[in-house]
């Protein structure tokens, strides 16, 4: 089929009144599909039933320097957690705290902390005038719902395959010392699945920004989330980098285990320089008494090490590869050469990021809807929900069974050439109306 | 032995001649003993271990409304946690919001979201002159520490056997709008274990506080940890009261499983009015997706219900009741009558409260920890670690085994009676200087 920006205005009549039907008949399906978030499928999350077993009456539950984990205390984790999330977000063990269950009730902790104390003896950043954060987009909406909570200004900045537009971030941080953040998913990117060039990494950890009180929100969610057994991406490790370029305490790093094993019953982590640890862990012993070392110990007995680890996470691949492969069979097979949509090709993370023509993507996402397929909501991507082009869809191919899924990237690829017909005719009708 | 204050300067020399040479005993004894924090032994952990056979890989993980609690989801707890959490607080379960394993972490977190957003749509307190918060005394220091953290001015109010002096709460709540919480352990308080009676339950439930955004902060930690079978305290429910009296958001209520089965993976909770509920999950939708269910629906698979943890806790209580009778005991055989100190003997909960003369606390807990005994800081049940007596020492009995429990609280006494010594000497040696 030819691009449908070639076509006259009858031949698009035409194809809009066959697909037409055929969404005609997706609706008489009375379908109930969810490709909207980012969620492991029942069979990633049987993978780490194992882990269930570990621990039972008959095991000691003490770690390795003797601590009873079922008792009171131990403020940033059990050493043995330190080491095997140091392994998988290749940190030294010394730089890491051991939190609750989630990275995001991190990634939020640290910012409010920010917002009623200030970093490393700043002014709290309640006290300023304005505060502001640079947002690479499309991104990730509970990132930016966090900041958005805390009233702090949100600067979209263009993401590309090899990152932020660091031309842009340096501009901006260096010059502007409201700016004291930016957030970033720097691996397997939260939706495109880009992963940051060496370059884009070098020249963070270069930053100069005006502000001193300045932290990158490096959110490490998909650190060891590939696709691929031999195309993988990797990484400078950005603490390290920052370090060598005189800048250590530069960086937040967050990850869990909440892809790995259990989201919601997973460990999370946080990795920084320890002046920064120093300053967090004042907060901290206010906040908590000490976070769930049985469970941490449950990972651990059952990872042993970040070999462990790493087999666990091709088992994970090999689950949802194929599905990632489907979605981009089908959206390859019904939209490529139509010029109505681009889509990303990741080698690992969660998402495909999809971007159709200007103004269609909400449309398309009701379309979707109606027929009984929930994505992310169209603009969700962007910091206030508002993406300017309304073009950006991520789509979560994880979730549903690859049977369903098959039937929800049909439906997607339909819609899309639906909306796109009816925005070609429109702008042909309005072109025809001059 | 008569009374010290009645004792002349030479017996009182005397007296304390033979109490150091007891002392130096203990010091030769190289002991090292802890009676400071109030933590579970390990028999009463011992008595969880089942817990952690519940959950298998051959079992289901869906709770009863089919929720996988493997994935993420369901904000504010799985139904039937909020069921056995709702019976165990005597709220309804649709008041109640299933946190993670820290009940102090979600109390934090309270203080903290009404600092940068205030409550029910007040001002954020971060943008106050002043805030203050009431603090009963003795009192929770880890209560303390957070007000303290946050920068909030804190008033001590004296507790009696009844509760808080109603009185000046009543007066200072109506009167000063900077006044924004109390800070209220209700039931086995910490450390004194008094329970506070119906006529002071009552009465804050009819505070007319000056600040709309006042709220108690009614840490029910022990609603449930009687010591005795038949002499249990009991409270009117707060939030039904205030309720009855037409202050339905007048109270923030919480409470947690950390001295039921472990602390540290344990689950915590908060009860409230619906107009608090809504308010404070407009916050914590972005500071989590969830919290940890699987734990969540292993305590319901071991409980069952409310009924098994009764039974539970009456096993708890058998092994930490000997702790106190014996604590009691040797104060009561070394102390009675002496008129250098009195103590508490709660029915529950984790702690006694002991008041030696004024002046001689620190220097107790000081000699204590030169012979080997670790006691809760002198000073740490008052705002700022500070008491202005110098009298309060509280003691934590359940966490040494019983043999070491006695050596410690034999020392103890000791430290009493040889800092009371030594105090009246100088008081003597003052007056015999006129």
């Amino acid at each position: 089929m030819k691009p449908y920006i070639e076509m006259t205005k009858d031949e698009l009549a035409a194809e809009h009144k066959a697909l037409s039907k055929e969404y005609e008949k997706y609706l008489a399906m009375n379908l109930s599909l969810d490709m909207s978030r980012g969620k492991p499928c029942k069979e990633q999350l049987d993978l780490s039933m194992g882990m269930m077993d570990v621990l039972n009456s008959g095991v000691d539950l003490r770690c390795e320097d003797g601590t009873d984990c079922r008792n009171y205390g131990c403020l940033d984790g059990i050493p043995e957690a330190k080491q095997l999330l140091g392994d998988m977000m290749e940190n030294n063990p010394n730089n890491i705290i051991i939190y609750g269950n989630s990275s995001l009730n991190v990634m939020y902790d640290t910012v409010a902390r920010a917002m009623t104390h200030g970093i490393m003896g700043s002014k709290p950043w309640c006290r300023l005038d304005k505060v502001k954060f640079l947002c690479p987009v499309p991104g990730y909406d509970r990132h930016f719902a966090i900041t958005e909570y805390f009233g702090i200004e949100m600067i979209p900045v263009p993401m590309s395959p090899t990152g932020p537009d660091m031309d842009m971030v340096e501009e901006l941080v260096s010059s502007d010392p409201a700016i004291k953040g930016i957030w970033c998913v720097p691996k397997y990117s939260n939706p495109s699945g880009y992963s940051y060039s060496d370059e884009t990494v070098r020249r963070f950890a270069r930053l100069r920004p005006a502000a001193t009180d300045f932290r990158i929100f490096w959110d490490n969610a998909y650190g060891i989330h590939h696709l691929y057994d031999k195309e993988q991406d990797y990484l400078i490790e950005i603490l390290a980098e920052c370090k060598r370029a005189g800048n250590p305490d530069l960086v937040y790093k967050f990850a869990s285990t909440s892809k790995i094993t259990f989201p919601g019953s997973g460990i999370a982590c946080l990795a920084t320089s320890l002046n920064n640890l120093e300053d967090i862990k004042k907060q901290l012993k206010n906040q908590t008494i000490g976070h769930d070392k049985v469970n941490q110990l449950r990972h651990i007995r059952y990872f042993k090490d970040i070999h462990g680890m790493m087999e666990h996470m091709r088992k994970h691949a090999s689950i949802i590869r194929p599905k990632f492969e489907m979605v981009e069979d089908v959206l390859e097979k019904n939209l490529g050469g139509l010029g109505i949509g681009s889509w990303t090709k990741p080698k690992g993370g969660y998402f495909i990021s999809f971007d159709s023509m200007e103004g269609c993507a909400k449309e398309i996402v009701l379309r979707a809807k109606k027929a009984g397929v929930v994505m992310t909501g169209a603009g969700a991507t962007w910091p206030y929900g508002k993406d300017p082009k309304d073009s950006n869809i991520r789509i979560a191919p994880t979730f549903p069974p690859v049977e369903e899924l098959e039937v929800a990237a049909k439906l997607f690829v339909l819609c899309v050439k639906l909306v796109s017909t009816e925005k070609l005719l429109e702008v042909q009708n309005e072109d025809s109306s001059d």
